[in-house]
């Protein structure tokens, strides 16, 4: 039942990819020194074409499904396997294919597709340059036309502008999609995709083509990052991706957007599925991690207890308070992904194809993607530090796992700069609903401000007033009330944002001022955008809940979301204080309240991890799969059978004082 | 000024250790396969010895020169070349030879000391077991003496009691000090060390020894960690390292010490040089973690800003809130550490070797080397991040530097058991201090908790009533005078350890409901043990200010001390307002506060930097090494070239509306 609910609308789409991923073959290697690596996953991708595990998301008349929400649902599983075959697959497929398949027409497609899904042709999706990286729309590499020979001229004007962190640039790719200013008839009209061959059949750049390698990275080194750049190399007129923007022979520029602005947002719009995927990936990563940590906590025995015997790790009260909150966490993150899925799906299916929805998608990905990649390092983090040495040991996958992710909180767009897109939309929905004229401006500021609030802004309705109730048992209930857990976290997110947006007001019409105010709110900002977030997260958890009939396991999934909720509250205790929205005594709830639900689910955690539904062949690690448990049973049976013949030797004892 | 106060005591031994790790035969070459890296960590451990690196804490007569502190801060600056070669350093001479030295007498030292010391025998500080890490108290290796042939059986009963994650034991080891069992005449004395040959010449297992590769790992992979059995494996009477426990030729056991808890912990207590040295290495590390971030953050420019120009990351609201409150934190820990060098030298040159002086030492090595170490991956974390894709370059260190240093928060004393031990000497105190009748208790309850202990405990000497103060200003000048400052901390740790206190006693004399107490107290503890180091750092910055004469210097460090007190604060606020030490108004004083403080020392990041005193061949990284000031002058001069020449083309306008 819960299985069924965290695989989601795709369920069919991730058991065939968890299938397939028990291949060894797709297996990482521990230890596997660059060249190995980079070599392994390059054969890798050629046994997912065969599998047919690539094809979901192109179109049917090319070999595919037009399968968008299934083709990342799958590539997601492909996590367990190995990272960087996740995200070589994703570079190929995800990036470069991608951008042909949706920055292109019919005309690209029938040209470059085949070659890209049959992994005939390894590409590049070159875009991010040294100089550039989220800031996308400076980048500086240019293609110019000549009308006078029917090509675009790609140029690299200095070192800054060279590609950078390009996978598949430093060995395997031989044509790259390149992000460049598109200039015609003098006028730049801003950045545009071009399809450039780069390595000949002998793996040699071509003419005028250059570049290096990226070298070891912190992860992924299974993939071949690199630099490129370009000395006036000739491309076809015809190389140009032409969907948003065209140049006719004689160099006329066309595009269905007028606004340059918009024509670069929508064609970024296009390639949000990395971010969407990342999501996922930072799920299943967890997924693996909780599971192997905790069914370690599960065995490990460590210090005597109280009657003598040692405790199991899980019985410690620190250590349940160290993985039990993270494993609610990952549900929430689970749900939520699973609805970022289903935006993107009516979205690229075409199904429901609105500005309004392509808005949600953009805001969903950018908020859910810097929420569970961070996560992910933090939750992989505590589960090896939960495992001591062992979890320090590759053989154990947890530092192996981390590691290949920390690139995710920066790629795709920096987690830092994503937070800020969605909290300028926050700041864009408040000033549609914000006062203009100073009087009515100075009451709104009356009712925001101070303890005032609490009263002014709706949270009376959750029946609490500023003072304390009196009885403990009676706020830890109200706290269990979905009501008034919506209402604090988004009552967080609303006044975090008014906040904000009025300060910002205080500029008028003083750009310079705005800039600096807007600088000054940086931090905060970001920290609404977040709270916005696990609103977001929260309400997927609960909307999540509604399809859970009564009963056992709906009584178990809703103590997971209060256990999020209530984590979220204690992360954030300090300003529901300052804010007035929780009393001192209330907040002393929260904590408590916490631990009665990590001691209440300690019990279920077996039956949790279970509802993943990943078999040992994912999960891997020795240390969960019965390693531990068979030397804790071999001690303990030693122990027996000397005890028994008598062999053990005395205490020495402690002298009398 | 401020370069020496870091530098601190032993600033010479400093300054050699830095001068001689310039030499790039010792820097860790970053993707090297682990069967290269650890041959070439062992090949440097023979560099240090013949540099006479390594025989500062040895006695004079065997080549040393009896010097424990410059000897502790010699080998941290060590970490700058290669935390690979620290830890191997560390084994032979900080864990092996040390273990020797303090838990052998002048028999054993004279036997076993030249061949440590010369490294002609590298060799393993064998404690550890698969089953019993931080718990060494209930290792299950046995060394049961024969009085037949006056020898050690030195034994290993079951798989889980092989010693695990052992340096040098893979590869390297041609001996070790083993823990065992040490068991006489039926009665086992509990823990002792003994000196095990492991290898013959031809690195072959001698008879009844044999082992295993740990493998690849999340870092320091240029160290051979093994696993070691033992199956009675006979070495020589004399092998054992008697200084705190003998046995005589016919069996007898005797010891200076009469309790085998005291003399466990005493001989436990001789090894606690490798938390002090974790202390000072995390410290190392960031140090130059935040110099590779802020300097690239004070060159890389992204994002047009107001002007048009693109902005400096380091101007970023956001990117200074992210790293300048940790260059605060380090320059605390810098300091705390200094102190904790000084009372580990106290002891171990016999100075002021008394029990509450080795207490000390325990204590703040516990709590100083899990706050750093735990620190360090944060700090470190938050760098790479900071630097974007370049910081994931393997070149530019940070990710390398990160992954060795992880193991640092679970090896030497895990650090959730360290602070545990913190936490437990916190309760000692209280219960020297707390009221033992039940109408004290009360009274004791009575002015303990709830807001009224705002006023009952002393913090009404701060000035500051429950209610606002009307002014924001007032209050924010308040929260930098450093009484109040110290009194929150303190007040803060007193509160927690006293609310946990009277907590265990309602339990009274029923041990296992005391058990159970302490377990669901044992998150509360932890946290209580960090706020205290918290507040042993801050003791630690203030007294070094100290020594700073009134003036500029002076000025910017009282800035740097107020933001990490501010920041503590921050972290903690809803404690203290829960606890009714600070009003709502001034919890809001205490981010702006922090905002303020950053942007005044903003200006002066490079001269912090400065005082850390590395140089390029330290820092390494080409991204804080003019890499990037290069790329940005060579784009900028290119735009300018171009625009004087006419040959920057128009940007495409915005179609009107």
């Amino acid at each position: 039942m819960v299985e069924t609910l965290l695989l989601g609308r795709w369920a069919e789409d991730r058991r065939i990819s968890r299938r397939l991923v028990l291949d060894p073959a797709l297996h990482k290697t521990e230890g596997l020194g660059t060249i190995e690596h980079r070599a392994r996953a390059f054969e890798q991708l050629q046994i997912l074409v065969d599998a047919g595990a690539i094809q979901r998301p192109y179109p049917r008349e090319l070999g595919g499904q037009d399968n968008h929400g299934g083709n990342l649902a799958a590539f997601e599983e492909i996590t367990t396997a190995d990272p960087s075959l996740q995200i070589k697959a994703g570079v190929q497929w995800g990036l470069f294919g991608s951008a042909v398949h949706h920055l292109g027409t019919a005309r690209n497609h029938e040209e470059f597709l085949p070659g890209i899904i049959g992994f005939d042709v390894p590409g590049c999706f070159a875009m991010t340059e040294t100089g550039h990286g989220s800031d996308v729309q400076n980048i500086a590499t240019s293609a110019t036309y000549d009308p006078a020979t029917k090509e675009f001229v790609v140029h690299t004007p200095f070192r800054g502008a060279w590609k950078d962190y390009i996978g598949n640039a430093a060995l395997h790719g031989k044509a790259a999609v390149v992000f460049a200013k598109l200039v015609t008839q003098g006028v730049d009209h801003g950045v545009h995709a071009f399809y450039v061959p780069l390595r000949d059949d002998d793996g040699a750049f071509l003419p005028g083509v250059g570049g290096e390698d990226d070298g070891v990275k912190g992860g992924l080194n299974g993939i071949d990052n690199g630099r490129l750049h370009f000395d006036h190399v000739r491309i076809p007129r015809t190389n140009l991706l032409n969907r948003y923007g065209d140049v006719a022979e004689d160099g006329t520029y066309s595009s269905p957007i007028d606004s340059p602005g918009r024509r670069f947002f929508t064609m970024l719009g296009t390639l949000v599925q990395g971010r969407v995927s990342l999501d996922g990936a930072a799920v299943v990563a967890q997924k693996i991690g909780l599971q192997i940590a905790l069914t370690y906590a599960m065995q490990r025995r460590q210090f005597p207890t109280a009657g003598g015997v040692e405790g199991v790790l899980l019985d410690y009260g620190r250590h349940q308070r160290r993985l039990i909150p993270r494993l609610a966490t990952v549900f929430a993150q689970s749900f939520a992904h699973e609805q970022l899925l289903r935006t993107f799906d009516d979205v690229f299916s075409g199904r429901a194809d609105t500005p309004e929805r392509r808005e949600d998608l953009e805001t969903q990905a950018a908020a859910f993607k810097s929420l569970s990649t961070w996560s992910a390092l933090d939750t992989l983090q505590e589960c090896r530090e939960a495992c001591g040495g062992a979890g320090f040991l590759a053989e154990n996958r947890l530092t192996s796992l981390r590691a290949d992710l920390d690139v995710y909180v920066t790629f795709e767009g920096d987690n830092t700069v994503l937070l800020q897109l969605v909290g300028k939309r926050l700041l864009t929905d408040f000033r549609k609903r914000a006062p203009r004229d100073a009087a009515s401006t100075a009451k709104f500021v009356a009712a925001q401000v101070g303890v005032k609030l609490a009263d002014a802004s709706g949270i009376r309705r959750l029946g609490q007033t500023v003072a304390d109730r009196g009885s403990l048992a009676a706020s830890v209930t109200d706290l269990h009330d979905p009501a008034t857990q919506r209402a604090l976290l988004a009552g967080r997110v609303d006044t975090m944002v008014t906040e904000i947006g009025l300060r910002l007001n205080t500029a008028g019409k003083d750009r310079a001022r705005q800039a600096v105010l807007l600088n000054r709110s940086q931090h905060e900002l970001i920290e609404a955008a977040r709270a916005h977030a696990e609103l977001m997260q929260w309400d997927a958890f609960t909307e999540a809940l509604a399809a859970v009939p009564e009963g056992d396991t709906r009584r178990v999934l809703v103590w997971l979301r209060d256990l999020f909720a209530l984590g979220l509250l204690e992360q954030h205790l300090d300003w529901h204080l300052v804010h007035g929205r929780l009393s001192a005594q209330r907040a002393r709830a929260v904590s408590a309240s916490i631990d009665r639900l990590v001691a209440r689910l300690r019990p279920v955690v077996p039956q949790l991890i279970e509802t993943f539904g990943y078999e040992p062949g994912h999960v891997r690690a020795p240390i969960a799969l019965g390693e531990e448990q068979a030397r804790q049973d071999e001690a303990r049976a030693w122990f027996a059978a000397e005890a028994a013949a008598g062999r053990l030797p005395e205490q020495e004892k402690k002298p009398r004082a």
